[in-house]
């Protein structure tokens, strides 16, 4: 009996778009999943493709050929360790397993090593695009063993996403955990890019008044231009779009403004936090979800707080490019706060990330996917060692062309009572990094009063403790 | 031979502040440190008190009268459980071990449960108010078993700092880690507390020009206010300082701007972050502590990037008390943030914290001691199940004269180049709070759009999700 080539676990709805993806490119693929039924389902669809359905986990490895190609596409946490255990003693040493959910990497870290000992090789791999893209061409960020990536790579090359250059969305991105990494931090720059277009949209709808047509006309026309970019195009298209249960309505004016969220952007946070890089805007925009989920107690508030009397009666058009300037400049902060963050867990971490690689995948693919990564690409391949993206030429020009804008446009916010939690990070953390001087002087100040905590100083070397209390 | 009336392990600065103490009160106090000389040093340099300096940890237990009650000040993390471990084989049923450290309240519980199998009692219990405090009265939030609390209680209370009202600055907080997750709140508000100053501080320099004997004298002045603080008040006393090695400048001038942080701030964040409580302006502040210690790329980055042409041309005056508002509305937004924290920990953990008890042992001993607790003390009195703060009659008031102070500064400060993390997130948060609706409604749109992931509507019951890609 002939055996497949690969093998794809997890039969929801991104595992069989996977497995049909890869099917697609003229591989045959072994199929399974927990529940059987979902299994006969997928394989009753599609009875002209090389898709084999298993029904035991041991009949499912054995059709596999050696070393075999195992994606998993399971439930992250728990459903992860349930399809490795059951797995495990069916495996012979050198097959590939593939962890293709949305895994904290410090999970993948941990089964790394745990599956190292039995000679099982894993990567880790950040999987971006959706359902639509794990069908049609995903972003793929994968991290383990470069040997055991080396025996995967001409198949995720063909299942990925391709940029306009034609070159696939898809690059070894690190041993263990970085891929996931990778994949995390992708997420939070998700939030942030939504959060940013948010606020757009918010300035727009209630501060000066314009329909959903006219939003959707005004998105379609910045996604010809330096914001060109997959969640432009689509927010474009959502606002053209009407309520599809007959109220007449726009469907953006009766969806609940209250955003739920899945954690990676709460966890790129929580490690932005703990490797000590500033990473305010993602931060922001996790925040204003959270917030947003408070809908009972802020509609309670609304009635009660008091709000500000403010009419804009400047010009119209204007302010819109100022808006647009604000959103591409607010997401170059965005990203340079994210490769900042990479920078430091590649260290921490000894990954050595291809940060220039990095964005070059994610140009297509993901729900990122932007015209303007190439210019971070760019950056990192002027050069590699860059401490920030904002100390790069192109970036530094557009920051030096755009910040009188988002200052009005903050400035503006914040005088009518829009809130604009990001568009403020944005500025503040422009206006502190290129800050020679900071007031963290008077905070030292303080820590050593209340706490000797000890302090550095400007003009000479060692650490310095100053006697407050006379009574030392 | 007597014993005495109560342990104290480890003889650090704390450690031994806080048994000078709790001597002072009438206790005898059983010494023991790993190293003894430290012992012995504070043995011989109060001969006339009633300390036993003890070299074993067995003869330190033995001196101790049943049940024993033994105070740990040592390293939080790996000092805590080597000690615990140490004592353990000596102990009792019924022994009382006090953790006065600043322990992460997971490993509270942890030790917690741990111990309360081998029959010992365990209090995590949050210690504020630096070497100062430790000797003369601490704020002291103890949690763990309520029968274990009652038998330290007198103690407790008579070490710990009194309010004006004469109480005494501790009270029950709760089960096991509740102790500890109140005192790292209490930490992370601190680092809110003086972000803003700092952000005030460096809004009257770098856009007032204001000298450091002006600003003394507001922050001076500010103290006998609304805004009466420890923190208010050290700062008006550091703004007098001269440098202690004869530069003749201000000291705050010749110290190096880039703070050190113990990581409680950073706990705080994460923890909200896992709770899905927004907390946005504590979280802009350690950001804000991580940035600054980016000294040498702010350096690089203050001679590439844009800087803003403004200056102010207005009334110094009123744009000082403008601070002043801003300030103090940034503040409220903080603790507002903060006790929302609380509220959810406590449903989270079952803690059943008693918030507004927590306002009020804040009021003396500790960094953020401040007349304005005892607000919030008043609002949990009027209604003890408040949501947020900024739905109490008082801050309503404060909000709604203040609202406009804050825009002002804040676009002022945009404007200008004068970075205000904390200023802009705490207008953000009041803005977003107090929206009826937020564009929260586009990102579920653009999350259904991408992933499928469904909304809610704002017009009927249910989860819905649309038809974005016309093939379906």
């Amino acid at each position: 009996m002939t055996k497949q080539q690969i093998g794809v676990v997890g039969m929801a709805v991104m595992g069989k778009n996977l497995a049909l993806n890869i099917e697609s490119r003229g591989y045959s693929v072994a199929l399974y999943n927990r529940t059987g039924s979902k299994t006969e389902e997928v394989v009753a669809e599609h009875p002209d493709k090389q898709l084999k359905g298993t029904y035991t986990v041991e009949e499912f490895v054995q059709s596999i050929e050696k070393p075999r190609r195992i994606v998993m596409m399971v439930q992250a946490g728990k459903g992860t360790d349930a399809t490795i255990q059951s797995l495990l003693p069916h495996l012979d040493k050198g097959d590939i397993l593939i962890d293709g959910g949305n895994t904290f990497f410090q999970d993948t870290i941990r089964r790394s090593e745990a599956l190292a000992d039995s000679g099982i090789n894993f990567i880790g791999a950040g999987v971006s695009g959706g359902e639509e893209g794990a069908l049609k061409g995903p972003s793929i960020m994968p991290g383990g063993q470069k040997e055991a990536y080396d025996l995967v790579a001409p198949i995720l090359e063909e299942i990925a996403a391709k940029a306009e250059d034609g070159e696939s969305c898809v690059t070894y991105i690190g041993p263990n955990g970085a891929g996931h990494y990778v994949k995390m931090v992708h997420n939070g720059i998700e939030y942030g890019d939504m959060q940013l277009i948010a606020e757009s949209y918010d300035l727009m709808k209630n501060l000066l008044g314009l329909s959903v047509d006219e939003m959707a006309d005004i998105f379609k026309e910045w996604n010809t231009g330096e914001l060109d970019s997959f969640l432009i195009e689509i927010t474009a298209d959502i606002l053209t779009r009407k309520d599809d249960l007959g109220t007449g309505q726009p469907i953006v004016d009766v969806i609940l403004d209250a955003a739920g969220n899945k954690g990676t952007g709460k966890w790129t946070s929580q490690s932005a936090l703990d490797l000590g890089v500033p990473l305010p805007l993602i931060t922001e925009s996790v925040f204003a979800r959270y917030i947003s989920a408070y809908k009972e107690e802020r509609v309670q508030a609304s009635k009660v707080l008091a709000k500000p009397e403010m009419t804009f009666d400047g010009d119209k058009k204007e302010l819109i490019e100022k808006i647009r300037e604000a959103l591409y400049f607010s997401k170059i902060m965005s990203y340079a706060q994210g490769f900042a963050q990479l920078r430091k867990a590649s260290k921490e971490y000894e990954w050595d990330l291809p940060f220039g690689e990095i964005a070059k995948i994610w140009r297509a693919g993901c729900i990122i996917r932007a015209q303007f990564l190439q210019k971070i690409t760019d950056a990192y391949e002027t050069n590699p060692d860059i401490e920030n993206l904002l100390l790069d030429d192109y970036f530094k020009d557009i920051t030096t062309k755009y910040h009188q804008a988002v200052r009005e446009v903050v400035a503006l916010a914040v005088q009518a009572g829009v809130p604009v939690p990001t568009f403020s990070s944005a500025i503040a953390y422009f206006d502190s990094y290129r800050s020679e001087r900071l007031p963290a002087n008077l905070i030292q100040a303080q820590r050593d009063y209340f706490g000797a905590h000890t302090y550095e100083r400007t003009d000479r070397e060692g650490i310095f403790h100053y006697s407050w209390y006379t009574e030392e």
